[in-house]
């Protein structure tokens, strides 16, 4: 990959992130069909979404669990049905990657990056700016290679 | 990663697809808000949906424009609008894989794997048996690791 002039890089896919009404199920069914394995698990957002990590190989899944029908991804629930709800892409630096985006047209939704899981900044973009896609965008202060 | 006993071990992301109306303006914004490169096109399905390759880093997006009303992505950009369609998983032994999930429950789409993108074969599996998530199993005959 070659490094960007003034947004910085997208390292990795960090994961993708799947919107479920309850994560074990879904990940029992992982485990026995695709061969995942668990990983870490965390309450994010004052305790309404559980997160559920799993590993494919070397491509992480995050399970999305709503604790409460007002949270964001009850509501994609509710709207949609359960599916893939967003991608995760760690970059190299979260403040150049979202100035490029704004100067693109793509609006954050988080106007400055916030702590997600893992101890991440993260920052989501608008899909109403980026042709219906929900994107994460991700920084880790101590990443491995 | 460790070698799954019986189902094939998955290997990479392939990529992940987004269902779009017209892949141009897509690809010019993702170039200009997240640095992505364009990659090879194709078209498939009898002409019926273009394919065009993205790269951000080492992540592949695939963007899906049907030229078709009757193809199954004109139907699901009609039924859901733009996003995130399906994400492709690179096996190593796809009849292995397919196996695994016929035996936990996951319906396979195609009884077996067809030519896809890039000379690979596929197979998709029917996201109604996995939680709303569409899934490709491919495997490519000569890949680089």
């Amino acid at each position: 990959m070659s490094p960007s002039a003034d947004g910085g890089t997208v390292e990795r896919l960090a994961h993708v992130a799947l919107a479920v009404r309850e994560a074990d199920p879904v990940a029992t069914l992982l485990e026995r069909s695709l061969g995942a394995t668990r990983g870490a698990e965390e309450l994010v957002d004052g305790g309404r979404l559980r997160l559920l990590f799993l590993h494919l190989g070397p491509v992480t899944l995050e399970l999305l669990e709503p604790k409460s029908a007002d949270h964001t991804v009850a509501r994609f629930l509710e709207a949609k049905g359960p599916g893939i709800h967003h991608l995760s892409l760690e970059v190299s630096d979260i403040e150049a990657a979202l100035a490029r985006c704004r100067a693109a047209g793509v609006r954050p939704i988080d106007a400055v990056p916030r702590p997600g899981a893992h101890g991440a900044q993260v920052a989501f973009l608008d899909p109403k700016s980026l042709f219906g896609v929900l994107i994460e965008l991700c920084q880790t202060p101590a990443r491995s290679a």
